[in-house]
């Protein structure tokens, strides 16, 4: 018997944001492992065993997984939104790292419709010029590197997605980087605050800088930050494509 | 009878890789919108008509998108990858931006699975620490304005990402992007060329600055380039979740 590993993208929470190619990995699934809402969001069935553990534990789910494929399960590692940002994936080539024995192993990665562009697709358009990704959770850099991140971010004038925005470890960390955004690109530069989106609890939030409050993001929400073009157009908020020479920065 | 428009990701090629939420909105569309080779990735039907277009008439296609919808019709934009990244819908919203009268039709924005993160899937996980996505195209905005942000990225120690790495209208523009990589992230980092991830014509090369060329890449090519931790496992190539203290820069 010949196992396998899926690393797996659920998208941002709607059924109909999976891809098939997704959900044929899991019909196809002996085993499935991740954090435990994630797990939640795959239906049981006989002869599927769901693995659902707590958060930060992310090299043991990474090693279990690449046993049982390694003892002959097909197994698949979920995530919410795309395995590939900020999610499994960096994970399990971790793990993978330390055990040269693994690597022989048939293993995929299977994209997903990650938080930021559920959160775009739902406001307009407002990553739809040059962009960055940025994970605000100091949980695995030093802050500083955050930090220097958003200045250099602003002076691209990329707009900017945010993951983790209020870290638990570090509470103040998110109003220091509203202030850094501030002082970098001014009080009128439009802010969105996207919480579970795609889900029953989805809210879209769009306002200035001037206007942002630290308490407007938690755990289920991402932010987009426009570029210094970014602007409403009716009930959205877009970037334009285009840029005049000397018109950004 | 109420027309709506659907400005629609199809994802990097692969039928796997579009959402349900793509798919009925083309079952129930009544005109579909997109450049010939997008348009051609959708089955034709009774009772859909098909507007396949040039490339370069995105602002033409948008308003006629707008105007159809406007007159009842059930209209689908299709976009490769993400309509937010790079494509339709940043268009859309700047043909409304002209056309108050339209904004208050049933406008929504379906997301897809966008080119970079199916290339980092099929890589391993590449981006799986803070990025940044880049339009290497000058069509719509000043060289100097990719050099820049180019530097800037590499001093944030971002992952990258590279779309329209080779501009028709200026095919030295690569190969002068890989020599600021070259100078600014040192001949060992890692970039890997992906060519129509998910078709027949796939093709994965991940080599170092130093052994990268620019006819490595064409217009159906992502390149992503790794951060300063970026590194091989295997057969996979992966940025660490981790930063050390000092580590990045």
């Amino acid at each position: 018997m010949s196992g396998w590993l899926a690393i797996a993208g659920l998208g941002p929470g709607d059924a109909a944001l999976v891809t098939p190619e997704v959900q044929a990995a899991l019909d196809a699934a002996t085993d499935v492992i991740g954090y435990i809402p994630y797990v939640a969001r795959v239906a049981p069935r006989p002869g599927l065993t769901l693995h659902p553990s707590d958060n930060r534990v992310e090299m043991d789910r990474a090693r279990h997984a690449l046993e049982l494929a390694q003892g002959g399960a097909r197994v698949v590692v979920v995530s919410s939104g795309d395995p590939g940002v900020f999610a499994m994936a960096a994970a399990v080539f971790e793990a993978l790292e330390d055990a040269p024995a693994w690597q022989s192993l048939d293993i995929r990665v299977l994209p997903g419709i990650t938080a930021m562009l559920a959160a775009a697709a739902r406001a307009g358009a407002p990553l739809g010029h040059d962009f960055c990704a940025i994970n605000l959770s100091d949980n695995l850099k030093p802050w500083d590197l955050i930090e220097r991140r958003l200045r250099l971010a602003a002076e691209a004038d990329f707009a900017m997605a945010f993951y983790n925005p209020r870290s638990k470890s570090r509470p103040q960390g998110f109003q220091r980087a509203l202030e850094i955004l501030r002082d970098a690109c001014g009080p009128e530069r439009l802010i969105t605050f996207a919480r579970a989106v795609s889900t029953p609890d989805e809210r879209l939030t769009t306002v200035t800088l001037a206007e942002a409050s630290p308490e407007m993001a938690d755990m289920r929400t991402v932010v987009l930050v426009g570029n210094s073009t970014t602007r409403r157009v009716g009930r959205f908020v877009y970037s334009p494509r285009c840029v005049e020479a000397g018109g950004a920065g």
